[in-house]
């Protein structure tokens, strides 16, 4: 670590060892959806607790065995970054304060697992059903733990959302659009583009025809509807509907006579399906982690010039830079999840302290873990070795003590030397 | 490394190191399709020349922009683990003895980027066509390669192949049923089933209805069509066709009145349409890599032990516990890339040296690289420091000897002390 030519390469490839270590070390919980568009989040949390003034609740039917992951745990209990998938989609509707109860619907042999989890990710909306044979069957257990007039903690929503345990992407945005269209029209369903052709087969194996891709859709999740509505309709529909059925607007119109309002989703809102869907998850949350960092550079040149160097070369990233931690700069420091503090003076970890107290002030490492980089840039040879010693068992100490509170600190010294 | 009791984990750990640094350093091509199933394979490509006595040609269209990738380089010429997408897609074909010319048809910016990949890749089949403006255009154009009497290199196939370029996965077993059903019933197709249901919309964005899932598929790639057959569809087709069709069943049903044979194919024949996508190619091809491993454990009692609890603790993995190899034992050795080699004499590199020139041989090593893990089990606490030194000397030297034929050797030594 000679000169500040080589010390930006440094910082990038930290980053680089932290997000990996932030993601295969912490138990902590990630928040899928704050990660994807998190200040569209924020602001439509607001929105939404400003349009959306009735119960609304959701029913999280998880009764799937994981067949065609060909993986011998359900999918849904399959774990990325050392959470379970239906750990990060419950969280998905925990965050916003507009949702109340999730009702999980799963199976009776993981219903122990299921409590672990709860336990472990501190989900609080959660209720435990269990399911029935079919996917119809489980998503009518799950509404009815609403009709029960003796339990006064599951109170019957006006609105219900279904959504699926594997589809842990879902955001405020949709979520809030199929509520309000809920309410409106009766029932609401997300859609999107078909991605190939469907034809139609005859019996014997051949093409009879190919549908015009234009005026059909693929039906996603998730789908909303008044309780009453949906309720209704399983009330009404057929052996035959909660054996084979697949679709829950179907029987909305075809019980309630209630055409859904259909809603364009984002490709997010993709079933985790095939094992490679795994792979495709992971990847999703470690690149939305690592989207965005603030650099604060404090005020003397060499600090800053390297801030502008370091800016420039994380172009993957959208990087801030900024004077100070202080709170007019409150803005910045809760964009984002990582951070690199340059500093110039020796053994200042006051700066840092003081950005790690503020963090657990606001609930900023609640949810998933901050990654902070200390990079001292020493600008005189004068510190002798024992001193840096000292300075070394000092960092150590605070970074064991910070990482209690869900900060991941660590540290680069520079010595600097101008050509 | 004193005991025995960690040596298992040692080699396993050592062996995820490899597949690491296999999969990041190496530039040489790996085969997607013979990872997938690679004993099926072999057999499937001696019925293949047998049962395919006819020419058969690909078209493989890659004019896509990767506008649904939401990235600057289309997703075809995206690059997983050093290699472009579509070298995947192609080299799947080439190492069909049965299939002749693969024309690639792609937008004339990307003709250089292209035959880059041709050279430094090996390819060996490929022919570049310039595009149209859409999917059906640039098919066409592909297949008005072969028409051209002048050329005397893609003669006329009797079937001809049509495939996406982001589809890398395709295996031998279903490029064979649709060239065979293409011959026999003039156009075949392979299909899925649905994973979401597809519903009609009103103009209105309302449900009209849901289709019944179980009778519709999802068309996928490849199809097959009797050339002669799809040739014609194409020059009779409309203007309209050409601008917003998407289905060359449609088009050989409709204007020459052949009913495609659909063909069920495997989930592996997705589409590689979103950025998330090429993480889970990743996953794929990396797992395939690592599903197998051979491990030669000679005749000492110790070496044969290590040998079982290692067969005993890679459960994740189909292994063989082989005593050489010779020969005799050349089944065993062509079935997998990866060998753990252990030894109780010291310093006998022989029968690696032996091994990896028989993959020379063999040329199994052509497409992807082989691993090999020599493992040294020091019985006695006999061999003197200098000897050690001398030893990996010698062993190094042999591993940067046989990188040159695409061998990655490791060498672990174990001080074996019995408990």
């Amino acid at each position: 670590m000679n000169t500040a030519a080589t010390s930006e390469e440094l910082i990038i490839r930290t980053l680089g060892e932290m997000q990996q270590e932030r993601c295969s070390s912490s138990d902590r919980p990630l928040d899928p959806g704050c990660l994807l568009e998190r200040d569209a989040e924020r602001s439509a949390d607001r929105l939404g607790c400003a349009a959306v003034d009735f119960p609304v609740a959701v029913v999280l039917p998880a009764g799937g065995s994981g067949e065609r992951m060909g993986l011998a745990t359900p999918k849904q209990f399959c774990t990325i970054l050392n959470r379970p998938l239906i750990s990060y989609t419950i969280q998905a509707f925990e965050r916003l304060s507009w949702i109340g109860t999730v009702v999980v619907v799963l199976a009776k042999e993981n219903h122990d697992l299921m409590l672990n989890i709860v336990q472990k990710f501190n989900h609080t909306k959660v209720k435990v059903v269990h399911g029935g044979t079919t996917r119809h069957r489980s998503i009518f257990n799950g509404l009815q733990a609403f009709s029960s007039t003796t339990d006064s903690l599951t109170p019957k929503p006006k609105v219900v959302i279904i959504h699926d345990a594997v589809r842990p992407f879902v955001e405020e945005d949709v979520l809030l659009k199929i509520t309000l269209a809920a309410k409106e029209q009766g029932a609401s369903g997300a859609i999107r583009p078909l991605v190939s052709t469907v034809i139609a087969t005859t019996s014997e194996g051949y093409l009879d025809h190919s549908l015009e891709r234009a005026k059909y859709r693929a039906s996603e999740m998730p789908q909303g509807f008044l309780y009453d509505i949906i309720f209704q309709a399983y009330q009404r529909c057929s052996e035959f509907d909660f054996e084979f059925g697949t679709e829950c607007l179907h029987l909305a119109l075809q019980y309630c006579g209630t055409n859904a309002k259909l809603i364009e989703g984002p490709p997010t809102l993709w079933k985790v399906t095939y094992k490679r869907d795994l792979a495709a998850a992971e990847a999703i949350i470690k690149e939305t982690l690592s989207m965005s960092a603030c650099i604060i550079a404090g005020a003397e040149a060499e600090a800053v010039e390297l801030a502008k160097t370091l800016q420039k070369n994380l172009n993957m990233m959208e990087t801030d830079v900024i004077p100070c931690a202080k709170e007019s700069n409150t803005e910045y420091l809760s964009k984002t999840q990582n951070f690199i503090h340059i500093s110039t003076t020796a053994s200042n970890f006051l700066g840092t302290l003081d950005m790690v107290k503020r963090f657990e002030d606001t609930d900023h490492t609640r949810l998933y873990p901050v990654v902070v980089v200390w990079v001292q840039l020493n600008m005189t040879k004068q510190s002798v070795d024992s001193q840096k010693t000292d300075e070394l068992t000092a960092f150590r100490s605070l970074a064991s003590e910070v990482i209690q509170g869900n900060v991941l600190l660590y540290g680069i010294q520079i010595d600097h030397t101008k050509i």
